[in-house]
């Protein structure tokens, strides 16, 4: 098994005392099938192994169950995903119903290859995966299976659910593929033998996921937070940008993620997406909202909460609460004298 | 069959008498299989009809293909595909070796359900598709075929294919699906009947193409061109947007994309990938790019081309190459005196 | 005598209902001597006629008789006075006890020539005025007065006064020059007879000045404003400058003035004194200065008050009281749910 | 008499071997009268001392002596002058035939008091000089000569020369003073006692001079230098510092006094007048003055000359004339392909 990336994973606590913790009992969903990564995120939330648990088909529907109440809580991908969904994650938060991101989740991007019982690596000649999958082991595929004939699979998890033991109206039948390329998670799912582990041709990539529920109480500040927004442009001009990034520098505000995706309701309407290092509880993160609200009053919070990986953010002494408190003091002294 | 949406395909001469016209006898691939809006795109391209033409299984293969030699074009997704793979391509053509992009297409993402022979659109209960496509019909296919099964296909073209008369050892099956969600495209190569047209949710979606070839010429200014780049960041430098951004304002150069992408060798390193409205023909861009290559030295050029939809770039009086020219005449003058 | 100047003196009402109001009984002093254009700018402040008026010898000796309490308000130059002064009002309200501006006054610049009883034009052969008076109606007098020989005053007043008629112990004297180039307002105090007036070479200019007093309640906003700050920077910091102006162009606030001044205590250090369009009791101005103060907290108000050429200010929409109390709602709105 | 201040008359080498260097035979003017501060400054100019040198009686008399050919070099205050002129160089400059500036220099501002021949300092009762002078005295006055009263004079050098001794027709007569406050300079040309020194109320002041001719050849650089442009705004338009600000901003470019001023031709018409650090042979000076140009094409080049105080000057490597190159090499590369 792929022991844990050491970056990955790092911060899940959405149970924690904060504000913004997962209710006890709540129904989780996540972008299936079983297997995917995004399930291997949504297990790093404490508490899920008690909960209840469903797959939904597509990121659309994940966090549509989550709007109408049939789940509490979605695990989707936001960022890198191998196996899609980012840009249904990011579009479909930007409209509809306001969600909140309560948490974000790291999985390392690592693929074992599967056989089905009995095939040893160099009896393998017909493989199935996710076409994305398949990609990214390319490299390792053409070097140790150069006889192996590709077929796609719906996904990593249904490629390696081919390989299990199949019973036929005419008795035992035997699987058409003789090995698979799937997460790890798979392999310990079904009980698949592992021919090989960590075959990916890139080492290191991982894939970013956050978990998505109704809008509620901020998770407590920890020094080390994300927030996200989304800011839909009136129309193409050409400034918005510019004048969108300048309420955060002037705030002193680093940007860890920034995307334009057109809004699908016609060419050049375009919207941001974006997330920026702080908490909505810092005076600096509520100035440069109230600011952007002013200009662009369509802007969505998407919610504050801690990043996957700990990095302290650094507020310029100039940029602290305290400094804002100053500052507001001094103009009303002006005002009162 | 769906008519041409209004905006799409306006442009695609990429044959045309510019300096970066395809070649005759080219070899052309896309992200298949057959039948996606993919393989759509690339059908608007003149002389493609008479060209050697393979689907690939993946963007990255697609890009491997034309890196190799193996093809010359490939066309592949950019922005909002129903079928994925956009990440793969602004993240493949940001490393490895220099592609080039020649030209950018429009396609209108529309939706037809197709029936295995015999079947009315009343009798339809089990449906299969790519589950982006399904999630995209699922307001219709709830009130039009309430009682339908859905099960996920490999792409909507897999999908409809399995609708196709099969023929067993046993002799002619009936196919284990009555209905599939695809392209038009594919219903017009299968010849399988059209049930409804047009049962996408949205209306009016369209997914931009482009066409990448290897680095030569470029296509001569059309005084409606787009230029894509990708800039690495050196290290995870808070101002570095800001610092981008900046060179193309003080040039009055508009973007109209910009994505923040991990570049997948550690997290934290971001590159960003974005397109500037002009031509390397302009001096303005000149200018800017060679200041960005000045600050960012790992900046990439990936191409001038036309835009799809023609828009032309409004260039301030003060921006043009002859305020550019009169500017460095000024300096030379003062120098000389 | 010279017409008022159209745009000159049309706002001075400090005793207005405003809060700001010139007290009953206060008295004034300005920068002398007797005549000079500071007095006509401290004549246009109604109530000035009845009330104590002292000339100081300087700015400084001005601006001190308010910080002591000898004198209540000083009128003294802030903008392209022809007396010279107003780099020592720039530099000495920037510094020592705080000071409040509470009007500015707009005085045509235009001068005439007088001469001692009994001389004509054609006979004038000795002129003598301030040095900055004589080289702004050189041309003139290189046409009208070639023959005439130029002696330095210490100020256009005194110059004047040397042509009233002198008695010494033995008797009445003869003044030692034909002329004098003054203001209007020396003609008319000294009843010298005019030669020539609008002698200038440069039609329409214009200088400004201040009414000083110490810290107090501001003039009420009239939609036509002005505030003045000045900001010493904590060492030559580079981006300094930027950083100031981007605090103000963020907020939709333009700037009449800035100038960058040594602050005296040592080379390479300054300090920036301006004057920004808006009052005190705008929203966008408090967020302005409150966000200049935790960058710069050596920052100085040194008061709004209405501009002496009404221009209304103009506020873009998503920059007013409203929007920002609309803005701030927002976000106490997401701290709350 | 005064030490050379610390910081003082660093610079002046202008008959340097570099490209402007100051003509031999060369006739200089200087705001005069003779024994001012400004008088000082020239003669730190290597070979003033065996040259023609004129006194002007004003800033605008000195310049216009350069461009009429009548001298061919003038020495007037830019900055913090205790004797005045200052705006009148600033705006001077800004208009009429082409200047330039080929050297700066600094003089410390410290003041003497001079006596008639034979009086002690505690006998002076009657002390004249120039009110400015006057002003930057009081403090040590109101101490040492609470008993004495102030006339004001002309200029501090006209002041020192009425204590010289003088003749009527009625022979040898009494100075109407016993004391004038006056620059070191002029102690040593009238050979007048000195009583006290060193009396400036603030210490360490120091004021910038600088030696102007017609355009012509530019000093060498020294990696050390400044360079002075004028920008006339063809309207009020709110951006345009900003946008000025950013020209040299994105390149890199510090700014080391900035001024707005009014233009004389009518109210609220302004021009920027500024020192930036750098020399036009330098890449990035070409490059912001050729931007500046396309956006205000009445920008006016006042000359690159080398700092009086050396502070060399920090170019990040990204600005070198290298990286110059280096990105202009790229894009001529691109376009070559």
């Amino acid at each position: 098994m792929t022991p844990p990336h050491p970056e990955a994973g790092a911060r899940a606590d959405v149970d924690a005392p904060a504000g913004g913790a997962v209710r006890p009992g709540a129904r989780f969903t996540f972008l299936g099938p079983e297997g995917t990564f995004t399930e291997a995120a949504l297990r790093q939330i404490p508490g899920v192994a008690e909960s209840e648990v469903t797959a939904s088909v597509s990121v659309i529907s994940a966090l549509a169950a989550v709007r109408s109440g049939a789940a509490d809580y979605a695990m989707v991908p936001i960022e890198n995903s191998v196996e899609g969904g980012v840009s249904a994650t990011v579009d479909d938060v930007a409209s509809g119903d306001d969600l909140q991101i309560l948490a974000e989740v790291l999985v390392p991007i690592s693929f074992v290859l599967v056989g089905r019982q009995g095939v040893r690596l160099e009896d393998v000649r017909r493989v199935t995966t996710h076409t994305h999958a398949w990609a990214q082991v390319r490299g390792w595929a053409d070097a140790q299976l150069p006889q192996a004939e590709f077929t796609p699979a719906p996904s990593t998890a249904a490629g390696a659910r081919l390989l299990l033991p199949q019973t036929t109206d005419d008795g035992p039948a035997i699987p058409a593929f003789d090995a698979a390329v799937c997460a790890p998670l798979v392999a310990e799912q079904t009980g698949l033998p592992v021919l090989a582990e960590r075959i990916e041709d890139t080492a290191g990539a991982v894939t970013r996921f956050v978990l998505v529920g109704r809008p509620g109480p901020l998770p407590a500040p920890t020094g080390t937070d994300k927030t996200t927004l989304t800011v839909p442009l009136p129309n193409d001009h050409p400034g918005a940008l510019l004048e969108i990034l300048e309420q955060f520098s002037t705030r002193g505000i680093n940007l860890s993620r920034i995307e334009s995706r057109p809004t699908g309701t016609g060419l050049g309407q375009y919207f941001f997406s974006l997330d920026l290092e702080g908490h909505l509880a810092e005076e600096r993160v509520q100035a440069a909202l109230a600011a952007l609200h002013r200009i662009f009053p369509g802007v969505r919070f998407l919610g504050s909460y801690p990043r996957a990986v700990e990095r302290e953010v650094q507020v310029p002494g100039h940029m602290s609460d305290e400094a804002y408190r100053r500052g507001r003091e001094w103009v009303r002294g002006l005002l009162r004298r």
